[in-house]
């Protein structure tokens, strides 16, 4: 069993045999799209597709189902993991990545021109799963989403290097680049069977992991250790990206105030701030945060009235995103 | 009048006021969708969306339409230039292009990432777009062509420097790169009213002249005139795209035969090349394919029962495409 399957375990066993099901099926799903547009593409995709991954995204589709028999989840499943490796894929040629989980990336086997054809053909394939659905309302939920995705690459790119963004301009990137999918995620699983109020609940649920996903993210960057995250310490500060436990440590510490970001240029140096940044606190303080975000979304699934087993499930997912290490 | 509104003066005057007023509800669209997302989007994307070009993809939209009063058209008409934008957006980003259309790129003012993003956001919207309209088959149509776009792509990366390339594979590239997206268009507008013998029809009358656009635009890469294209001749070889007019002068000169297209490292050369196989009688025979196809396509025509006004019109569509420059 691979790592990310070991953390999802106990969601697995509380999810039952349709959770299991479905997975099984968005995996086989996946494995089809990759080898049905040509071996041009079946080289770059295939490898990204069939690479594993946790699958939180289709996990919390499967969750929020309202029937978990509807055949619709599977292309929804499918359609919200090609949309979240199509970003990936792009990600990769802008940070010019040469490895993701390990292995070598589109990016690094078929150059940028590949890798940006790749990532726009995972998005069209996004589309045209939940297109197969018949359902308008979830090819809104998918395209909002999307564009919440690169709005939110767009802040980050625009913000980079300025260190006196504010907390809440962090959380609204946060909310943009990350949350909008897990809120997609959820609303999708719930639009098949489930009530209006359900799903915008259900979103909300999504809405607050993914900002809890996001800071734990972003504190695992400064805080390491990197054995277990698998990659130095401080890659933030070397983008120019500002997050939360820099925001913060800002505020106590003078020296950090008056930092210029552009010369942070080589890891060392970049460990050094990290390890300033740690001494002022503010780690615990955006662990914090996060910590709230997953409470806010547990005592959203008490207004809810979901199978116990559903409700267990959920809650997992949601203890799960603050306490995985990568 | 710009020079692109001009070369579609006569095609205008054919239509009549239901197209001219669906173009214009389009560049209202397209102007409302650069101002939606945030400042960061509006100046990256602005100047892209209201820049003008032929709008030649939404002609076609509103051409093909059975009831040109659908209001969906003008969703239609939007979504396919959000399109056609998004993988222009990408393009230039692959090519480091500094100007398009006299203008500087996303890419040139807000670099690679934020291009990048830009894209994914215009793929995003062009999707937002035709979910509105409520019809699964038009999101289908979309995904499809946008799929196409995207395997085109991997397919001339893939190809890149490969002189020995065949005429056929070079035809599917064309098709899947170009041809799916004019395809996708007409297939568009006949949806809101038309019947679905009439839509396959006019799909492939798109088909037809996509493939004539592609093939003059790869004529037109070694024929010049400069003053006309605008771009210096020999753009594709440089970048080591193999096209019809080199893959037929190959079988006509044996030096060319022998020609490695890596050792073509300078624009001097690449100009001698061009003319090299100008003169092997290639250029008139690509120019030749393209016409076939849009006597193909004007044949199409023949076999609806169109109005005259309308089927006047989209010959004039189909004759342009050859008889353009830039």
């Amino acid at each position: 069993m691979s790592a990310a399957a070991a953390e999802l375990g106990p969601v697995l066993s509380a999810g039952g045999p349709a959770l299991a099901a479905g997975l099984a099926r968005t995996e086989e799903r996946l494995a089809e799209v990759a080898a049905g547009h040509g071996p041009d593409l079946e080289q770059h995709a295939a490898a990204m597709l069939t690479a594993g991954g946790k699958r939180l995204r289709p996990v919390l589709v499967f969750l929020t189902a309202a029937d978990d028999a509807d055949g619709r989840l599977v292309s929804a499943a499918a359609a919200v993991e090609l949309l979240h490796m199509a970003t990936l894929v792009h990600d990769d040629v802008l940070d010019r990545a040469p490895l993701r989980r390990g292995r070598p990336t589109v990016f690094a086997t078929g150059g940028r021109a590949a890798a940006t054809a790749t990532g726009d053909l995972l998005f069209s394939r996004a589309f045209a799963e939940l297109a197969a659905t018949g359902s308008e309302e979830a090819v809104s939920h998918l395209s909002a989403a999307s564009s919440a995705l690169a709005c939110g690459e767009l802040m980050q790119r625009a913000d980079a290097w300025l260190a006196g963004v504010s907390a809440e301009r962090y959380l609204e990137r946060c909310r943009l680049k990350t949350a909008s999918l897990f809120d997609a995620c959820c609303r999708l699983g719930s639009l098949f069977g489930g009530t209006p109020a359900q799903s915008a609940e259900l979103g909300a649920f999504g809405q607050d992991i993914g900002l809890a996903f996001q800071l734990l993210d972003d504190v695992l960057d400064v805080s390491g250790p990197v054995e277990r995250t698998g990659k130095p310490r401080g890659t933030d500060l070397l983008d120019g990206t500002v997050t939360l436990p820099l925001i913060l440590a800002r505020a106590e510490d003078e020296e950090l105030r008056a930092l210029d970001l552009r010369s942070i240029t080589d890891p060392a140096l970049a460990e050094e701030v990290c390890d300033r940044i740690a001494a002022t606190g503010a780690l615990d303080e955006a662990r914090g945060e996060a910590l709230e975000h997953v409470a806010g979304a547990k005592a959203r699934l008490d207004r809810l009235e979901l199978s116990p087993d559903r409700a267990r499930a959920l809650r997992l997912v949601a203890s799960g995103v603050v306490e995985r290490y990568a």
